[in-house]
């Protein structure tokens, strides 16, 4: 999976896909801490904010080192900005999105993005019709200009939004391209080699948090516990 | 990890929203181990699948009841058996899907939710050009049906796949149609009343949990430890 190679962490300690992708949820609650002015924050607290217990909140930020004194609690700000160092959201990442269709169109004009540091400045098409349209200040290309466009542009992460069908053969391109992160729209599975991510959007798991709503009457409490 | 709730806490109800959220995962590790033929599972084997710390799933399934006597582990299908009646898995949903666009008609075609106990018996769009098709053997209806389709047809869940313009609208109509339960795909939030439940698909937090891997050397390209 991946190592971390500098000095500051422990080299051999390979870090688990399921941990990386819980840290946004960290920095999600860190960051709200920090713009309600909170300096300090126990593990204890942290863990009441996303529903980890405190033992598992120090479990997973002791694969990245260590941020806080036994007892004293985090510094808001320095594990925040450790954290997005750590996952590398310290810059601008360049986006790539592949599928100008309906949904590729709200995703070019969608505002949360860029304040979150990644910037869409390239959009791909494969239908005629829709090159050489301007969305969102964007203009759209032909797919055979994707690779030049990847690297003059220093694009790392794509977005794609095309139909099941294509899905396959448009993360082949991107992957040619030397893109290594995917986040696929389509409810479809691609393949790809090891060292690229894809992350697919789970609609099966957001419906199955729900039904529990759905089951349980509201306000009504323990459905086990005998 | 890629749809976010419209509340992270819903107080009228005991059981926090991001504890029901992470339900889910367990219901997937699980239902592998059963597949395997695994039949008693400890919570440190259980967490070791999806990297929760065996504290954390005592402390997430105590919510729910006890599953499990103390040094002896968790019978596999005992514990998925009652995860998924909890969760309300253990029925078949039925799914109205609005707009069938692109991403609605792959939705339709998608062979992943009928296996998982979803069951799309409606597509709705605005668009008079959509209506009266059939894609995936399901009549595109208008969007003045909806009402009388989700009770005739005992829609619960609806999924949303229309331009983000739209999704207010939608949403205040599936609301007003007593559906309480839907998966929004457009990148905007809409607003519901606190017993409606609303997971959008994150693409943020899918991003930010690949940019880690393109920060930190790996595999064969990890030259720079030293």
């Amino acid at each position: 999976m991946t190592a971390r190679s500098s000095s500051a962490f422990n080299e051999a300690t390979e870090v688990p896909e399921v941990v990386v992708e819980r840290l946004p949820q960290y920095v999600r609650a860190l960051t709200r801490l920090s713009q309600q002015g909170v300096a300090v924050v126990s593990s204890q607290q942290l863990g009441d904010l996303i529903q980890v217990t405190p033992a598992q909140i120090r479990k997973d930020l002791s694969y990245f080192g260590r941020f806080g004194k036994q007892g004293r609690g985090y510094s808001v700000k320095y594990l925040l900005g450790e954290l997005r160092r750590i996952l590398g959201l310290d810059r601008e990442w360049r986006v790539g999105l592949i599928g100008v269709g309906r949904l590729g169109r709200a995703i070019l004009s969608y505002p949360g993005f860029a304040p979150e540091g990644f910037k869409i400045v390239a959009a791909f098409d494969a239908d005629p019709r829709q090159v050489g349209q301007m969305v969102a200040g964007i203009m759209v290309q032909p797919m055979h200009r994707l690779g030049e466009a990847v690297h003059e542009l220093g694009i790392g992460i794509a977005i794609v939004a095309v139909p099941a069908s294509q899905v396959q053969e448009v993360v082949d391109q991107l992957v040619a391209c030397d893109v290594r992160a995917i986040v696929n729209y389509a409810p479809v599975t691609a393949q790809v080699p090891s060292l690229v991510r894809v992350r697919n959007i789970d609609p099966v798991m957001a419906l199955q948090s729900m039904t529990y709503y759905l089951t349980t009457p509201q306000g009504s409490t323990r459905t086990g516990g005998k």
